[in-house]
C-alpha cells in the first residue's frame, strides 16, 4: 500500500531509495523483533515493589490459600507449608523466598519448527494471543456468532503469517464441540496444524492430559523429541481468587509438569470482585498467588519451567462487568511486569484486549495502550495482545491482522532510543549545514537507517488525502479481509504430514475436515 | 451510554452503586485533572541524556544558527553569542548554561475565566490541540474539505466541553479567509469566542502582532488587565531546521515577548529531511535550536515565559512524506520531554496526531501510542494530542471529541499506582477471605474507589455483546457526531458580552456571522 511509487513533491531521491529497499534486510538488522528488551517504563518505585512484595508474603503467611487437591496438600506440606484448622495452606516467608531464589530463571517455549522459540528472560518482550473468546466478531456485519474449531485453526494460520504475533495461546473456545476432551485434543490439533509458533492451551480435567501428550508425542515423533524441545504449554488458572486453589486445575498442572510441558501460573482476579479494587491491592493478591503457584510447581519438580502469571484485569466498577480495555488495565499489568523484573522470574499479563465490539477507533486506542505499556515495562509475554474484543468475549480475525501492526509500533518504542556518536549525528549536522545541502535526504546515513531503524506498516495507511483519494480511498477493515482470505486462500504451511495427519485422525476423533 | 441500569447477571449492589454516583465528585477527588505529574516512564538514561546535552551545546558552539534578523543578531551579540563571517550565530557554552540556570522554570498559561489555568512545571502533563491543517474532514462521507474560520470557532467550542483537552492552540488553517492579517486576527476571534482555556496562535508577519495585541486587549478589558493573565500564547517557528533562524518569525517573537505573550519555541525539524533521521540526532539538534532560542528570548527579556518546544517529527523514509503516527515519533517526543526535564523548563512537543485519514482503529493506536508514552514521560505541553490526521494535514470534530477519552485513559495511566497500606489492602484481603463473603464486591472499600480511582469513557463502550445489540449496535463515530452537534446547538458560553463584541466587529473586519 505504502510502497507503491510516489509523484508528489515531497518525494526525492527515489531511484535511490528504490534501490535500497530492493535489497532485503537480514535478519540481525531487522528493525524489531521478538525478545527486544524493555523496562524504561517503571510504573512503581523500587519501594513500591517491595512493599507489594512484602504484602504478598504477608498474606502467603497469614491467610494463606484454600482448597489445594490432596495431592497438592502432600506436595506443598512436604515442600515446608503448614496446613491449618481451617483447610488453608500457609506460606512460610523462608519458603517462598528459597523458591524464588530456586526458580527457574529462565524459560524457553519452544517453535515446532525451531524457527520461532521464545526465549523468557530479564525484560525481553513477546507478543501473541490468548484467551477464550466464545464468540467470532464479523466486522462487516456487524454480528457475533459462536466460535469454531474452524475459527481458531484459521486463528492459527493467520497468527502463522503476522511477524509480531509471537505465541499462539488459544484465543477463543471451540464451541461446536460440545464433548470436553474432543474439544482439547481438537484445540491442539487446531492450533499446530496451522502454525510452528508456540502453542498454549489449558485442559478442562486432570485425565484429559493423557490423551493430549499422547497426541503431541505424535507430532513431535516421539516422547523424547516432545521432552526435548516442548511446542505447547499449559494455561493454568490454578487460582480461583482471591487466595484459593482451583483443585481439578491444580490436578491438571501437575500432570502437565510430569509431562514437561511449561506452566502459565494464571491469576485471573478481577479488580473489585475477586481482588481488591485498587491497582496495588489486585497486584498484591496476584503475587501472592503466583508466588503460592511458584511454591506448588518447584514442590512437584524444582527447576520446572513457569510463567509468573499475574494476569489480574479490570471491572468497570458502576456495572460490575469487566473491562480491560481501561488505563487502570494498562497499569495492572504494567506493574506486574515490574514484580517479575523484582524477582527475575519469566513473567506474563494480559494487555492489548479491548472493550469495544469491533475494529473501530476505540479498539484502537484501547490495544494499543496496554501493549505499548506493558511492553515499555518489560513484560515477556504480552498475552490476549491481538484480536480481542467485548472485554475478553469476541475475537475478530481484522483486528487481529491490524493487531500486527499495532505491535509492530509498540515494539518499535520497546526498542527505544539509541544513543551512540553516529546517532547523534554531530558531523553530519556539522556536514549538512555548513556548506552542505542544508538538507538530510539522500544521504547516506539516512538510507543506511530506511530500514534498519523505521518500522512501516503493513496495512496502516499513510498516503496523503489526494493519494488516498486517488487510490479510492481504501477502507482498513476491508484491507485486513483481504489480508485475511490472502492467507486463508492457501493451504496452512504448518499442516502436518499426511501421514502422521491419518494417524492422529485414527486415533482422534479430529473436527476438521481433512 | 455506560451509566444505564443493566440487567444481566453480573450487576450487583446495584441500588448502593446507583446511590454512591448521585453524589457529584468534588473536583479534588476526581480521578484525572490537568497537570498531573508523569516521569515514570525515561526513555533515555541518565549518561544519554548528558551526551545529547552535549552534542546540542557543541553544535551551538561550533555550527550555531544562521539567518538571525538584525535585531536578533544585536541582541545575541549583546548577550555573549558570536557572528561569524559565515553570517552564523554561534553560543558560547557559558552562555547556554547560565541561560538555562536563569530561565523562567515555571510558566502559567492562563485561561480568560480562571478556571483553567496551566501551571507548567517540573513533569506536570497538559493535553491540547494544535497544528495548522488545511482540511477538515466528514468522517461519515469520507471526504477532505478546505477548514474555514466557523471550523476554528466550532473546534473551540468543542474543546471548551471536553475535559481533557486543557488548551486550545489553533488546530486548523482558516482557507476561507484570503488576506493574512484577516486570518490571523480572525483566528484569535474565532478560538477566543468558543473557549475560556488558553489559546495559542501565529503570525505572519511582525507587523500583524500589534493589531492583534489590539484586539487581546479589548477582549481582555484592558492593557493591565492583559498583561496580568495573557490568555494567549504564540506559536513560533523561530527556525528553520537545520540551525538556522526563521527571519520573520523571530521578529514576530520579539514583538510578543514585548507584549507580554509567552512564547512557544517551535523546532519543528523532520528527522531525515530536515534533521538527522536517527532519533537521537533528531532530538539533539532540536534541542539545540530550542536552547537557540532560549538564549534569544531572555536576551530580548530575562525570565520571559517560554516553551521548550523541541517538536521533531518522523518521516516515512520510503517515501519522504511526513509521518507522525508511528513509534519514531512518540519516541521522539517522549526523548524531548525527558531533555525537557533535565533543563528543569516547560516543555512541549506534539504527539497524538495520526497518519489516518479517518477516525478508524489506526487513528486509535497511533494516537494513544504517543499520547500516553509523552504523558508518561512527563511532557508539560502535549500539542496536537486530539483531531488531527493524515500527517497533520487533515482535523476531524469526532476524532476532537473522541479524543477526550482517548486522553482521559492516557490520564489515568500518568496519574498511575498509588501504594499505600491502605490500596495494598492486606486487612480487606484478609477480611474477605478468612470467612468473609469471599468477594470485594459492594464493600465500602470497593464502592469508594469507584469514582475517585476509576475513569470512565463518556463514549467508548463497555457494552456485553448482548447488551450492544440490544442498543442496536451504537456506531463510535455516529455518537461522537451526535456529541458534537449537541455541543454546537446551543451558544458558545465563552462568546464575547454584546458589547464587546459590536466594539471588536467596528474595529476589525470579523467574518464569523454575529
Amino acid at each position: 500500500m505504502n510502497d507503491q511509487t510516489r509523484n508528489t513533491s515531497r518525494s526525492g531521491g527515489r531511484a535511490a531509495r528504490r534501490a535500497a529497499r530492493a535489497t532485503a534486510l537480514p535478519e540481525h538488522l531487522r528493525p524489531i523483533r521478538p525478545g527486544m528488551e524493555g523496562g524504561t517504563y517503571k510504573p512503581l518505585t523500587q519501594a513500591q515493589v517491595e512493599r507489594i512484595h512484602e504484602t504478598a508474603l504477608q498474606a502467603l503467611e497469614t491467610i494463606g490459600l484454600a482448597d489445594a487437591p490432596p495431592s497438592g496438600i502432600d506436595y506443598l506440606v512436604g515442600a515446608g507449608c503448614t496446613l491449618g484448622d481451617d483447610g488453608r495452606i500457609r506460606f512460610p516467608r523462608a519458603l517462598v523466598e528459597d523458591t524464588i531464589a530456586k526458580a527457574n530463571r529462565s524459560v524457553t517455549l519452544f517453535s515446532r519448527d525451531g524457527q520461532t522459540d521464545l526465549e523468557l528472560s530479564g525484560a525481553r518482550v513477546h507478543y501473541g494471543t490468548a484467551g477464550a473468546a466464545v464468540s467470532m466478531v464479523d466486522a462487516h456485519g456487524r454480528e457475533y456468532r459462536h466460535s469454531t474449531v474452524q475459527d481458531l485453526h484459521d486463528a492459527s494460520r493467520i497468527c502463522q503469517q503476522l511477524d509480531n504475533i509471537h505465541f499462539v495461546q488459544r484465543p477463543m473456545v471451540c464451541r461446536d464441540i460440545s464433548d470436553n476432551l474432543e474439544m482439547d485434543l481438537n484445540t491442539i490439533y487446531a492450533c499446530c496444524s496451522g502454525t510452528y509458533k508456540h502453542v498454549g492451551t489449558s485442559f478442562t480435567e486432570p485425565g484429559y492430559v493423557a490423551p493430549a501428550v499422547e497426541m503431541l508425542h505424535m507430532i513431535a515423533g516421539g516422547e523424547d523429541k516432545w521432552r526435548e524441545r516442548p511446542f505447547m504449554s499449559n494455561t493454568n488458572c490454578f487460582v480461583v481468587p482471591p487466595m484459593k486453589f482451583a483443585t481439578e486445575s491444580c490436578e491438571v498442572m501437575e500432570e502437565c509438569i510430569k509431562a514437561g510441558m511449561p506452566i502459565l501460573l494464571l491469576s485471573a482476579g478481577m479488580a473489585g470482585a475477586t481482588a481488591p479494587s485498587t491497582i496495588a491491592g489486585a497486584i498484591a493478591q496476584a503475587t501472592a498467588e503466583c508466588l503460592a503457584g511458584l511454591v506448588y510447581v518447584n514442590a512437584v519438580s524444582p527447576g520446572a519451567p513457569a510463567i509468573f502469571g499475574t494476569w489480574p484485569f479490570g471491572l468497570d466498577l458502576r456495572t460490575g462487568a469487566m473491562s480491560v480495555g481501561s488505563g487502570e488495565q494498562a497499569l495492572l499489568s504494567a506493574g506486574c511486569a515490574q514484580m517479575h523484573k523484582f524477582y527475575n522470574l519469566p513473567g506474563g499479563a494480559a494487555a492489548g484486549a479491548s472493550d469495544a465490539k469491533l475494529p473501530d477507533m476505540q479498539a484502537g486506542w484501547e490495544q494499543m495502550c496496554s501493549n505499548v505499556m506493558t511492553g515499555l515495562a518489560g513484560l515477556n509475554m504480552v498475552y490476549e495482545a491481538a484480536g480481542m474484543h467485548a472485554s475478553l468475549l469476541g475475537f475478530c480475525f481484522e483486528s487481529l491482522i491490524l493487531g500486527d501492526d499495532l505491535i509492530g509500533q509498540a515494539q518499535r518504542c520497546v526498542r527505544g532510543i539509541e544513543v551512540t556518536d553516529e546517532t547523534l549525528a554531530l558531523d553530519q549536522i556539522a556536514e549538512v549545514c555548513l556548506g552542505g545541502p542544508g538538507h538530510y535526504l539522500g544521504t547516506d546515513a539516512t538510507l543506511g537507517r530506511m530500514q534498519a531503524d523505521y518500522v512501516y506498516p503493513t496495512l496502516g495507511d499513510r498516503t496523503s488525502p489526494k493519494e488516498w483519494a486517488e487510490l479510492d480511498k481504501p477502507d482498513l477493515i476491508e484491507k485486513a479481509t483481504a489480508r485475511k482470505e490472502e492467507i486463508l486462500s492457501v493451504p496452512s504451511p504448518a499442516r502436518f504430514d499426511p501421514l502422521l495427519d491419518a494417524e492422529l485422525r485414527s486415533r482422534f476423533n479430529i473436527h476438521l475436515p481433512a
